[in-house]
Parts: C-alpha cells; sequence; structure tokens
C-alpha cells in the first residue's frame, strides 16, 4: 500500500500553501503542459485519480465533462473538495489506489497528476485503468521526472567552473525513495523513463506523447529564477490511448 | 549533413580499435539489450543505417534475414565492410542518411545501432523510414541517451560525500554537442528522450518498447568497474511498428 503523507498534518499543513494548493491549476507551473496533452472534455466520462482538493475535478466540469469521479486516499484532502462544490456530477470517493475497484469502461479520460509515482504495483493499476477507460479513450498523467527523483541528494549543486549542475546517481536503481519534503519520510517509488513508458504500454495503452517538463521562454521570460530548470526536467507527462 | 568525423584519420584509427570494431556485436554491451528487441529475422528484408563494418548486416544474414542493405556515410567502414562477405544478398551503399533515398515498403526491418544521434533532422529521417518500412515492419535503433549527452562535462564527478555523480546540465537545451573523443570536435544532436520518442510517434511508428540501458547483475559480476554505469544510462534502445 502506498505511503498517505497527505493525511500527514505537518505534510497537510505544508501542502496546503504551495502555489498549486492556493492557486489551483494555474499556480501549477507544468499545467499549461499537461492541460496541452487533454483531449476535448465535452462530453466525456472522467476518472481523476488523486485528486486532491478537487482542482481538476471542477475544471474538468467546466470544461464539458459529463461527468468525474475523483479518488484520494487522504480523507483531509477530500472533505476540502466535497466543500468546494455542488455539483452533483462530481462525486468524490477514497480510496488507495494499489487497492482500488473501478468499473469496466466506466470512463474517456483516466487522469492523474503527480499521483502515480506513490505507487508500488504501477502495473497493476495501469491493468485496472485499461480496463476502466473504453477502447479509444485517453490515460494523460504527470510525475515527478525520474531524473529529478533518483539522486541521493535531490538539489543543485555547483561545478568546478562555477555552473549548477543535477548531481545525478543511482537513476537506473529503482525502488522507493525517502525525502524529506514538507515533512520527514515522504516516500516515493523511482522508476526509469523506460519503466514508465513500458508499462503503460504493457497494460494495453498506446503512447501518443511524452514531455519531459521545464519551463518555456515565455515562463523564463516572467520568472528568471526559473531558468535552471533547464538542467533536468522537474515532471514527466504522459499521453497515450486505450488500445 | 551530418558530420562525417568516421572518415577522419585520426578518429578512425581509434573507433577501429574499440571492442565493438575488434569484437564486433559481442563486443558491445548493450548488444544483448539490442538484440533482445528484434524480430525474428527470418524471411526478413533488412536496411542497417549506419552500418560500419558491417558486422550486423552479417549477423542478419546468419539468422535468416533474405536480404540486407547497408548504409553508412563513411568510405573508410564500408571498403572494410565489403571485404568481409561475399555474400550477395548483402549489399552496401554510401549515403549520407539526411539526404537518402529509400525505396518505398522495401523493408521489414530499419535497424541502426549509434547512428542517429548525429542526424539533424532526424524527424525527415523517420518520415523516410517510415515510408520505406512495410506496414507491421519494424524499427529498431540505439542511440546515446540523452543523459548521456547532454552535460557541459560529459564523465563522472565526486560528490561532497565521496559518491560519484553524473553532473547533468543543460539536459533539456536541445542542440549540437561537440566533444574530444577519440578526435577533437566530434558533434552529436542532443535531444530529450521525449524528443526523440515524440519524433519516432510523428512519424507514424507505434513505439513498443523503451529501453534505458545499464549493465546486468551478470555484466557487473564479470566487470565490477561497471558498476558505476548505474548511476546514469549509457544508451537508450528503443523499437517501434510500423504502424
Amino acid at each position: 500500500m502506498a505511503q498517505n503523507i497527505y493525511d500527514n498534518p505537518e505534510f497537510f499543513e505544508g501542502y496546503s500553501r504551495l502555489g498549486r494548493s492556493v492557486e489551483g491549476l494555474e499556480g501549477a507551473s507544468e499545467w499549461p503542459a499537461l492541460r496541452a496533452l487533454l483531449p476535448d472534455l465535452a462530453g466525456l466520462r472522467v476518472l481523476d485519480l488523486g485528486c486532491g482538493y478537487g482542482w481538476f475535478c471542477r475544471w474538468a466540469r467546466e470544461h464539458g465533462a459529463v461527468s468525474v469521479l475523483g479518488i484520494d486516499v487522504s480523507e483531509k484532502m477530500l472533505e476540502r473538495a466535497r466543500a468546494t462544490t455542488t455539483d452533483r456530477a462530481i462525486s468524490y470517493a477514497r480510496a488507495d489506489a494499489e487497492t482500488l475497484d473501478l468499473p469496466a469502461a466506466a470512463f474517456d479520460l483516466a487522469y492523474s497528476s503527480l499521483a502515480l509515482h506513490y505507487i508500488e504495483d504501477l502495473g497493476g493499476l495501469l491493468a485496472k485503468l485499461h480496463d476502466a477507460v473504453v477502447p479509444g479513450g485517453h490515460l494523460v498523467f504527470s510525475v515527478e521526472h525520474p531524473i529529478f527523483m533518483a539522486p541521493s541528494h535531490q538539489g543543485f549543486s555547483v561545478a568546478a567552473n562555477g555552473g549548477k549542475i543535477w548531481p545525478l546517481d543511482n537513476y537506473l536503481v529503482e525502488g522507493p525513495r525517502t525525502r524529506d519534503w514538507l515533512a520527514k519520510g515522504v516516500t516515493k517509488q523511482h522508476r526509469t523513463v523506460g519503466t514508465y513508458l513500458n508499462l503503460v504500454l504493457h497494460a494495453g495503452f498506446a503512447l501518443t506523447h511524452i514531455q519531459e517538463w521545464g519551463p518555456t521562454e515565455e515562463q523564463i521570460a516572467a520568472r528568471p529564477d526559473w531558468a535552471d530548470e533547464r538542467h533536468r526536467p522537474y515532471f514527466m507527462l504522459v499521453s497515450a490511448r486505450q488500445a
């Protein structure tokens, strides 16, 4: 079972102050790129795995989805998600993604933002998503990029020539990575880019786009301190079709 | 046009002494993994782009290919390739991959080992390969891994804690990387993993497997000095089907 760090009070408090928690989707640097991978939502039945405060669930409804099911392991986040909407076409359910039961062929889009890197049995979950999505339906997700997650020291260093470098090590050594981020002992699962993509393929999806996220020129113009983000990708965004 | 460094005497001399030049396929650390991505060659018409000394062309014939066309930009390498076989089902042709003309639907497998990272217009080349391969046919290639190619300093450093790190920078900054390797000023084209895969998809292939190469446990047992190779992938191997 994946760690439910979101119900840790210290983590929850820190998380609730992040830009993406306060401002919603527009507060997430990678959102424009992730949004670009989404199909037209008009008429679609949407599943959001790791829905958190429900920002995407509400956005999906505003953009034409006929129904949205948001799933999260955190009761605290679901409480807040439920409090923000009276829309009866949005439902929320608490479930651990690793033991989740989903109805067959019930969704046209399975979406997940920054949640799948907590999952130990990702192959098992993707097989369930394949069953839950109709043929031709969509899978769109983001995860912390494996280059970002892998290293022993998860931060920039200064090289001999004075430039910044990302001190990559153990990229090919897959398994848990436990870090202190907002709270002590947050555990995510490191797997390589290749492993992520092969799991998606093996589950029966056809890959359609892979994006290793870095800031656009416009984002760097607005936020010059983001220039270092070009040294290594922070997020990986993937889209696929149920084949 | 891609640089033809292989006809540089200094480079050619150095290259001809590498394990993969002396021992052939078995001298290439990633060969077992690349071989595992190949279809059964029995009865297939094979194209080898960047065939070098023709090791793979001969191997393909020994494993059932009915015909093999080896293409390389280096006259020196083709000379040696031609000298090693009298098999009339193997042909060699000199061509620059960027200006190459290929017959339509003439091949069942397009193969390329460590050549595509020299190509500037990779999208254009992949479009030609898509036309040259029959529907359902195979594309299998290896390139130097983008994590390996990207950095300003292409070698391990020692971190503050004494461990080795790969000093990654400029991963998201695509374009030429000029290094001194066997000769001065060898130019390869850096593109991200995402860009490689999206170019393959955009050309009309369906991805089937992505492998970021590192040594197996067996290889490390035989060559303990390879253990550091797990810190970052040296090669990326990709297989796809003409869709």
